[in-house]
């Protein structure tokens, strides 16, 4: 086979896989062609830069296109894939107005997922962002600088610049709204907070962090409140309303709430299209079938990073948690796999932290009753508050721990975590557990650490462990 | 059974054990004998009384005697059980001068251990401590502090008042000797430099921690060094020397080094003295040998605590690793069994954290080849040096993952790990998947936690467990 290794997609996934690759089997090429100017930067920084944490754009890339070339990867940036063909084995790319079709010996789909702004009309707005892609983010904080701040390096080659300067000249909006209250609304409250600006949080639940529970949402919600936060529970966002095509208003129960700014993290979809017209599969969840070394259902084409599924280590079924380890995980696998070595991708466990303010937030596997039901399971759940540390030692916090447990078995299906003092990294601790089959009562029974500066004698998670095994 | 359950000690084990039986069966007695005044305090939280983050010794207490009272347990303070016989099922028990013969139903042994002295001479001298109970962390927290300070609350019922008394009037020394680089020793030197005394560190042996293994050992002793800890590698000591009845001088290398104060911490050994003539059988490390209930080789007697051997979940064999959370465990699970509902004790996994001024450590597992090599495994090991936060996030530190695993079956056999941020409690993930005997293969694919704040995209354990997997 001396076709290249074609991968789509400059990413977590895509870069990983080369990388991988290229370290493997130097004498075959591998061809990333990224549609974009920008390759392997942390979507996960993006709130961060905004506010202020993080202080240049470049400090999110992981990789920049000089380092590619140097392990040996062809990286072609603004070139898109604009057709697959799996019988004649060949991409279709295009780069500066001109078309070719490329052959590959083994193909990676690593096309990510794009923010969705549906059912939301006016977020075509000028001062209306999704956060997905670096130059939103420097454009978000061009518009909360003042113009004689210069608050975002136009200089840097990859940059929007045109997108950037058309904030640059904004004041600072006195009031902003944030629509949707999931990792991304809960991270922009934090940085538009720190720019000192009103911040209204729109959720059509009821609570935040869908995700982590009940118990995480109700606590980050207070959290958010404490740091001056104006939170809408339960209002759906009708539209966002514009002024001479700038947004000034978001509409919603009927009434509507000034802003100049609106932020939309409403959720992301898997970037698919380019295989729609091809026989590679697409899972229930709308993202791509993989097995266990990501390939999809048409021999030698791979699929790995937001657009491609995983296996449930809890359920044992293909499920949708686009993450960025999945997808740096399952992209060096694939690339490993590619070069001759067959390599597992992994289960995924859903686990996931977020930092709110102060507050950390952790969660893993199954923690809606509903989902677990569906896949088999008797959930029992129990969420028990317990000191960080030993009571005597300054510095530590209330944490709440979230455990569901399926009743019959006692096997331990999901966990949430939440509090100021080290609680996001306990998830790891579940995780492990999870992915282990492990049951409540030996979680409860585990040898964990303790030292006054970090822990009670009784971790928060092996009392809450003993609390659900009391009640199995 | 109408004879109650008697409990020899009132601390972790004996108080956990009491409480939990007396929860389950109220209707019969439990009855603690403790041959000290106080009950039931934290160990672990001396250094930081010393040290003054802990302002009061009554701050220590997790159980005070009207707690356990009203917990339904007869609890007896100042009386010294001084002998067992297992065939009469009795104890022997001294108070206020008088001795008397209780009759038991069921009898736990939880007498602890104390500090180890040998073989340094001198340790009688004024001025030299163990730091093994609460009142020589009074008196050396007296003895550290001017006499005009009155830093100790001589106040409180428990204290022996003498004991404080004698150091009130000492002017704090300006150097202190600490021998032996274990917890202890780390800790406490972390206790003096707070009250800017010029502290020295001896050390038998070339590296601090032992049992946290070389990476953890050298990087502390360069922390100890920056924060002013003039440390003694390799080091003997022959002797304290006093002058006048009062530890003046640390023998050492043919040499002295002039001090005022002396803090001993080299091991503690169980307490057994008590079983010596019973038929109760000791383990090979000298603590007394339990099954996986906590039961003694005699019918109706256990053991618990630092005074107990557990399983060790790596060998599968006996060992004997006296801390906290095993004590609370086992006395909980003793109580439930002794209540008549047959409880687990649980394996220990030698999981042990510790701070070193702004360092966490943790350790789990076997580190040491020659151990892993003596009970049939053959150990290959790593350190891996990585970031614990996302690089563009600030306030990550280096953390160095050590990994040991069995050459032929792959098996994660121990673990250390050494950073500022959030590096200690790393280790649970590492104990969990001890006990669930992972593979670093499958720990190299567990889906953990990444957030920017908390982690980077592949947390350093995932990092250390791919760079061991492409060794083995």
């Amino acid at each position: 086979m001396t076709d290249p290794f074609v991968v789509i997609g400059g990413d977590a996934a895509g870069l990983s896989a080369a990388s991988k690759f290229a370290r493997e089997v130097p004498s075959r090429d591998v061809i990333v062609f990224e549609k974009g100017e920008w390759v392997s930067y942390a979507h996960c920084g993006t709130p961060y830069y905004v506010k202020g944490t993080v202080e240049r754009l470049t400090d999110l890339l992981s990789l920049s296109p000089e380092e590619a070339a140097d392990r040996g990867i062809d990286l072609r940036r603004n070139h898109e894939v604009v057709g697959v063909d799996t019988g004649a084995e060949t991409v279709t790319v295009t780069h500066d107005g001109k078309t070719v079709d490329q052959p590959y010996g083994d193909l990676l789909v690593a096309t990510g997922a794009h923010a969705t702004t549906e059912p939301i009309p006016g977020t075509e707005l000028d001062g209306a962002f999704t956060m997905h892609g670096l130059d939103s983010a420097a454009a978000v904080r061009a518009a909360l600088s003042r113009p004689d701040e210069d608050a975002v390096d136009k200089s840097i080659e990859y940059v929007d610049t045109a997108l950037v300067e058309q904030y640059t000249d904004w004041e600072p909006p006195e009031r902003v709204a944030i629509v949707g209250g999931g990792y991304v609304g809960v991270e922009m409250a934090e940085a538009f907070r720190a720019h000192d600006v009103e911040t209204h949080l729109f959720q059509r639940s009821s609570h935040l962090l869908p995700p982590f529970g009940k118990a995480v949402g109700e606590r980050v919600a207070d959290h958010l409140r404490e740091e001056g936060v104006t939170l809408h529970l339960n209002t759906a966002v009708d539209a966002l309303v514009g002024d001479d095509g700038r947004v000034a208003s978001v509409a919603h129960d009927g009434s509507t709430t000034d802003v100049g700014l609106a932020l939309v993290g409403i959720g992301i979809r898997p970037n698919t299209a380019l295989i729609t017209d091809t026989p590679v599969e697409l899972g229930n969840s709308g993202a791509i079938a993989v097995n266990e070394y990501g390939a999809t259902t048409v021999d030698g084409v791979y699929a790995a990073g937001d657009c491609a599924e995983a296996n449930h280590a809890v359920t044992g079924s293909p499920d949708w948690v686009p993450l960025g380890l999945t997808a740096n995980r399952a992209g060096r696998a694939i690339g490993q796999t590619v070069a001759g070595e067959p390599s597992l991708v992994g289960d995924i466990a859903g686990t996931a932290v977020v930092k709110a303010f102060d507050l950390e937030c952790g969660r893993v596997g199954l923690l809606d009753h509903e989902r677990a039901s569906a896949a088999g399971f008797d959930p029992v759940s129990k969420t028990v508050t317990t000191g960080s540390r030993s009571g005597y030692y300054p510095g530590g916090d209330d944490t709440d721990v979230t455990l569901v447990a399926d009743r019959k078995s006692g096997r331990l299906l999901g966990g949430a975590i939440v509090g100021e003092d080290r609680a996001a990294i306990r998830i790891d601790t579940l995780a492990t557990a999870i992915e282990a089959d492990m049951t409540v009562d030996e979680l409860e029974r585990l040898d964990l650490a303790y030292a006054p500066p970090f822990s009670p004698v009784w971790d928060p998670v092996l009392v809450a462990a003993k609390v659900l095994t009391g009640q199995l």
